[in-house]
């Protein structure tokens, strides 16, 4: 592959907090390779983004200077050059990308801006790229969009712009409860969907218990013996049912689509079709590739 | 002082999760010595406990047996020795302690039991010493104790009984949202007293949005330029407000007192002042000890 120029025409690059992805595209959209690092933001210093990028691609590139288009935190402050923030309203995908300085004359880098929201403050990488992904095949898509995960964002959508969005650290809360507090004991691999669901309309009719709700699992699995499964199902049930008590107004008789890794979804379109919601479900793998895809394209008809 | 018997007449011990204390006593309740080690029941196996003991108080320890009296997680399954819960409503002290098994003649130790509620779920190890020791001063106490920490207790107390309580993971979930969530970089060291008291009052009117406001921090760091010292204060804010929520019935309308460390203390106390609720401020330090103090005198009684 290596030095034969035209092997791919373009990559497109998905560069997150925990890890880095990358596919070699054709201007047809087809997927040529693909190559993935566990080197995300949160491990990297400014300066090592190209070098780790280069190890990665390197089979890939060519003598000429190839276009590289990436989104996701490596466009933060800390990530390998700034790509601010547009404002919503607005559409997902800005104008102008940034130009991420590079010491290799074989790459061309730019990054996709992140959005942010002034009142009340919130901020996305990534996931605006996402949404620009969902878009380009569901133009006239008006409604909510939840994408559940480390970060869960609601997005309201209307006319192709973002209007407002929120976020919910509910992943991570999750992850770091079952990995670094006392739940640790009480919470383990498994699934019970029963109780997950029993957690989540609980938690939902009276989120203003969440508090309580944390020690009691570990409580139930020291005197009756709830079972780790169950503990791990009521534990997520209870923390997404929360989510959805605040986020009422966002999926609440709204027209609404859940964009991600099936199984998550899933458990999202559970706890809300428990309430009579039916949301449309969206696999979110190649739906960030779709994004860059149409960033390209955008900035093709912007230059043309 | 090593091989003279009547160096100390007892030795308390208060052993908990991550460290283990232990003074060393005279009868009229002076304190001679004391120890301390962060050999926590976290890092022990439950053979461990008596060598990590005898080290520690080995000083203290003459020709004869000296009586131990312990609480807290040295009496848990993963202990030393487990002593099994007393369901409430009871006296926080039990008739029986546990013997724990020990090689050494020169030691005789007991544990002190811990309590547990059958409905809601809940369980305590320590704080009933506490109890104990807060009792042994205020025996005419009928109210509610609040006892906050890494996982803070609301405890109902009539007629010298425990009638029932209820856990909050308040303060863990507040460290290891600041360790280890995207959060730690956006919270540290510093306070914050009027953000604190917005971000507790708030909560507490509205705790069903708990679980929005923790990625607004780190919004509001990155947009707006909140300072560590007050995003740290209204995180404190929003867990502290959403626990007054939940816990309501215990203090509205009651005798209430704090007991605990006194930074502590003087938290919970400001957002319920600002509730309009005169809590009596305990200082901890010393209770569990008051408490193991009364267990031992309970045994005696008992014996004669």
């Amino acid at each position: 592959m290596s030095g034969h120029s035209t092997y791919a025409d373009w990559i497109a690059v998905d560069w997150g907090t925990s890890n880095c992805r990358a596919w070699a595209m054709r201007n047809d959209g087809t997927v040529i390779a693909e190559a993935r690092s566990d080197k995300g933001m949160a491990q990297l210093a400014p300066t090592d983004f190209e070098p780790v990028l280069l190890d990665l691609i390197d089979n890939w590139l060519g003598s000429e200077p190839i276009e590289i288009i990436a989104c996701g935190m490596v466009g933060s402050r800390q990530g390998w050059q700034e790509a601010p923030y547009q404002t919503v309203p607005c559409k997902p995908l800005a104008d102008d990308l940034a130009v991420a300085p590079s010491n290799d004359p074989r790459v061309r880098m730019r990054i996709v801006p992140g959005l942010k929201q002034d009142n009340p403050a919130d901020v996305m990488r990534g996931e605006e790229t996402q949404i620009a992904g969902f878009l380009a095949e569901h133009s006239s898509f008006d409604g909510v969009l939840c994408l559940p995960g480390t970060h869960t964002k609601w997005v309201q959508i209307s006319a192709g712009e973002i209007i407002s969005f929120k976020t919910f650290m509910t992943g991570e809360i999750f992850d770091i409860l079952a990995t670094h507090s006392v739940l640790r004991h009480t919470v383990s691999e498994g699934w019970d969907q029963d109780a997950f669901l029993d957690a989540a309309r609980d938690s939902l009719s009276k989120p203003e218990l969440l508090a309580q709700r944390f020690f009691s699992l570990r409580a139930s699995s020291l005197l009756d013996g709830a079972k780790p499964s169950e503990s791990r199902s009521r534990l997520s049930g209870g923390l997404i049912g929360a989510e959805l008590a605040a986020s009422r107004p966002y999926w609440l008789g709204q027209n609404l689509a859940i964009i991600g890794e099936r199984k998550l979804c899933d458990i999202y379109a559970a706890a809300l079709s428990d309430q009579g919601v039916a949301p449309l479900i969206i696999d979110g793998s190649g739906i960030t590739r779709a994004g860059l895809t149409a960033a390209r394209q955008n900035q093709k008809e912007l230059a043309s």
